[in-house]
């Protein structure tokens, strides 16, 4: 199946529907169903059927005509298609409020990623423990990456910051940044970055509202 | 204008775009530019210029043939089509550590949501103030909104109570519903919710990371 998605050219809109089609499975899964159509899966999405087959058809043959997708099946696909079985180690730079909840956040876990280290420049956070992490003093940032490989930073930093932090990060090897500053941080062409801006959920939740008002 | 795009099928897709065009848009205005084409706003984006093109056009004609966008008009337009210009009110639902970093967000403000409440039921944190706001205990929920409209809950808690808060959200007559608990929450279709996973963002880098891993 490699071979397949390697030579394809996929569409960012349709690696940015995967995850989606990911959680949305598991929920499924959990709730006990085996077995799920496009349409009834296009139905909990708010996605055409036509876009979920073209989507899937992408990178194999995961369903079967007029009976559907095997869940269990499909998971683990996509799940390997997204890299979920390389167990990527996380750090989080910045464990304000933020760090904080993202260093709990359960669900990365259960998406095979492991947190492995934590930063901070606050003394007072400096040594705190989450799931058995300590926060490290963010001077030793290079030293811990040597320790242990950090494949991904999460920039939880204040926006004034985030730019040395990415820098630093960079220069420590990192593969892979996932950014919650409201601000483009520059890395080299080699290290990717995925920006997180919270307020684009709330602004879709906005359009539909400001929809509703009108029509009613 | 509010003419065209009612009369208009716009796809969920475009609609997930718009916040994307929005932010970049306003990040563009304060690096200072004025002007901006489909070419460079799709680089930026990892967007093609057509589907740009194409996205804006479903809501009127907003740029200019061989010059490209005027950004502010672009950013008013898109504001109001996104219905910012509602100011909407918002309560969050559960100030943990998620909760509370929602709460400072301050991309929010400057989008025009406006928080106006917090509920919590742990007795250490009802009281304490965020931007002058106090957290209110969680059984004068419907109580609050009497006094004050809110127009859009943001669930901040854990999974195992995230049904029962949407059920008093909507019972207070909240609109729309911004849920964080990694659950499918049952309301009413007058009810709009968008579900927010945080680990979609960090499963699209895992994909762009896991094909790296491969090609090189």
């Amino acid at each position: 199946m490699k071979d397949t998605y390697e030579k394809t050219v996929i569409s960012k809109a349709t690696i940015d529907r995967l995850p989606l089609y990911f959680r949305n499975l598991r929920l499924s899964q959990e709730g006990g169903i085996e077995i799920i159509s496009s349409e009834e899966l296009g139905r909990r999405l708010g996605i055409t059927p036509e876009q979920i087959r073209k989507d899937l058809a992408s990178f194999g043959q995961f369903g079967k005509k007029g009976v559907g997708y095997y869940i269990k099946e499909l998971i683990s696909n996509i799940g390997k298609i997204l890299g979920l079985d390389n167990n990527w180690h996380l750090a989080v730079i910045g464990v304000g409020h933020l760090g904080w909840a993202l260093a709990n956040y359960s669900n990365f876990d259960s998406l095979g990623f492991k947190l492995v280290a934590m930063f901070d420049t606050d003394p007072n956070r400096i040594g705190q423990c989450i799931k058995g992490i300590p926060v490290s003093n963010l001077n030793r940032l290079k030293e811990v990456m040597q320790e242990q490989t950090i494949h991904i930073g999460i920039i939880a930093v204040p926006e004034m910051y985030a730019q040395e932090v990415a820098d630093q990060l960079v220069a420590a090897g990192v593969r892979g940044i996932w950014n919650f500053a409201p601000l483009k941080i520059k890395v080299p062409d080699t290290v990717r970055v995925i920006n997180e801006d919270l307020s684009v959920g709330l602004s879709s939740l906005s359009f539909y509202l400001a929809r509703q008002t009108q029509i009613r």
